[in-house]
């Protein structure tokens, strides 16, 4: 291409500091180095993980930076030594990165490669390194992705080449949320065929593990939220019950003992709420009942008494639902074209990239599952 | 037997209220009923958990009663319809029953039968009825099981029938704690051919999981206590490497994680500490570490970051090592006799059912590993 070996000149969504709406502004992003391609982001969605970076100043120190982890978009350029990758391809940009190499990735039981920014920079959620600058400063890739932004570039141990009939602004999601709640169920908690399982919190991660319960097989799948309006919707994700823990005056974990007979077999929670994950840990049969902690939060800790683990329960937690990132997100975009798994039914608003501070309000307001940016199309 | 049919008046330590000690006194032991077994206690050892009910003010309404789970005998006679068991058999008295009928026991899963005391009955630890009466009155038996009698009678579903090559005086141990530690190891944190474990604390329950690791192929085998005379001993059931964590001036997870490049593949908490259970989950490595809870506390609530979970960590209990009972002990009996485990050398006193109270102020004066109590031995 035309750019390939240049810098280039683009719109980027930039958080300049904590707590204030992004700017839209013009940024350079630098060519590829080694073993780097540059990718130009057709859409991308709005995660509550941009949110926790910007609003619950957890990163004070990861500023300026362009946020976005669940975009896709095409090869613009590789740099030297890339042969997995060429200008055209369709890509997934992956926050968590897979370079086969490291015990982590050699391991099967986990997604968690020591490459990435996470094993070292999880302090600012972004590399040292950066190839974006604005206004004569180093603006920092949040989370090693920064899809809002025209043009990123990327490690290629941290993206995934996917199949070129997928569609980009529906691929996209497989970024971040719906592997994270759908792999949860599958891969994490394992769900069994002919199982009882219980979903809390019915966002876009919680309706993907629900998605992810009817997947494995699930016989019964109870959705749990305080907002009733988002019931329905699971329903399409294969949700056979609801409960509203608003509708009774017990602890929710005995509404769902009494609803199964002892506690359910698999618990998931989605809220990233340390009250909740101490309820879907008590939601689960002794014996042998699993509760996976997918929401995520770090303020506080969570907590439970000793014997609901030695009566027989597991507590796990699950990141990027556990998918080796290269390889998983491939499989869940053929996954997507051969309709095993919904995509299009999670998104509610199609924004632009300019609409940024919008979709993130509409997150923060609650009226919201997905919002998708899609590039501006601008003539070539 | 000539005693058969008819009550029989024998010794049994006697706990008639909490935080005194027992009194030996002589009890009416009734025959036993349909589907029950009357034993004769040859041996006994002395457990934490007999404390914790006597000393730790949990179950005020658990009295009088008579203590002691981990025995072995030989059965004196049968109630009607018990066809398992003939008078002369040799056998251990199991705290948790194995009904082989109701969903846990159907679940290979678990060992947690819902048939037995604990499920009905956990706030006293005792069923509600008993066969026992002393100067009139009801004495409960502790657990079901009643060991620190000279009969107890239990129903079939809760005694295991052994080898008849057995040593009485040993196997009782596996009545509870060795069989709770071996099986956290081996059954409930699964541990790997060639892995690294930790082991927190080791009293005769930390020791067993030290030999269990062991069993289960564990390369380094790294013994935590603070009482650095536990370490000889450690060695000898296969620890590889000890720490002290009052040697240390950092967290003892920290400590670990430098040991072993970021963390043990597999952590048993044999202490029943909630701090200690913090420490063990954080001693894991991330991606894909295994703590298991194996130590009895519920006074608290044990707590941790949710970061440790999803950063790939799972949290488990053990009750009873995962064993089946009436399917485990007798393997664990025949593991004994084959050599593969040892039980010998947990024993450091051996003593009469009437020093139950020395050997009580043994072990909570820490002096002790396993006292054994010996049935007197009576002329007949």
């Amino acid at each position: 291409m035309a750019t390939a070996g240049k810098v280039i000149r683009c719109k980027a969504a930039v958080a300049w500091e904590p707590n204030k709406p992004l700017v839209m502004e013009e940024i350079e992003v630098a060519p590829p180095q080694a073993g780097e391609i540059r990718i130009k982001i057709v859409a991308t969605g709005v995660c509550h993980t941009d949110l926790y970076h910007l609003f619950e100043g957890m990163h004070k120190d990861g500023f300026p930076a362009v946020l976005g982890h669940e975009g896709a978009g095409i090869v613009e350029s590789v740099g030297p030594g890339v042969t997995e990758f060429q200008p055209g391809d369709k890509v997934i940009p992956l926050f968590i990165s897979q370079c086969r190499e490291c015990r982590f990735c050699k391991n099967p039981k986990s997604n968690q490669c020591e490459k990435g920014w996470a094993a070292e920079h999880y302090d600012v959620m972004a590399l040292e390194e950066s190839r974006f600058t604005c206004k004569g400063k180093k603006v920092l890739q949040f989370m090693g992705t920064s899809t809002f932004s025209e043009y990123t570039v990327m490690n290629q141990i941290a993206v995934a080449k996917i199949d070129p009939a997928a569609p980009l602004d529906k691929v996209c999601l497989l970024g971040c949320g719906i592997c994270t709640g759908f792999g949860a169920a599958v891969n994490t908690a394992k769900v069994e065929p002919g199982s009882t399982c219980a979903v809390f919190g019915l966002g876009a991660v919680g309706l993907a593990a629900v998605m992810g319960c009817k997947f494995a097989g699930a016989k019964r799948i109870i959705a749990v939220d305080v907002n009733p309006d988002k019931f329905e919707k699971a329903k399409v994700f294969g949700a056979t019950e609801f409960v509203n823990p608003k509708d009774h005056d017990k602890p929710i974990s005995q509404v769902l003992a009494e609803l199964t007979d002892g506690g359910v077999d698999f618990s998931l929670e989605c809220v990233g709420n340390v009250g909740v994950m101490r309820s879907a840990l008590e939601s689960c049969t002794k014996g042998w009942g699993v509760s996976v902690v997918v929401g995520w939060t770090d303020l506080h800790d969570f907590s439970a008494r000793p014997i609901n683990l030695i009566a027989g329960r597991t507590w796990k937690g699950s990141l990027f639902g556990g998918f080796k990132s290269k390889d998983g997100v491939p499989q869940m975009v053929k996954a997507y074209l051969d309709q095993k798994v919904k995509l299009d039914e999670f998104i509610t608003h199609n924004m632009t990239l300019a609409q940024v501070n919008d979709a993130i309000e509409l997150m923060k307001h609650g009226k919201w599952r997905k919002s998708l940016l899609r590039r501006r199309v601008r003539p070539r």
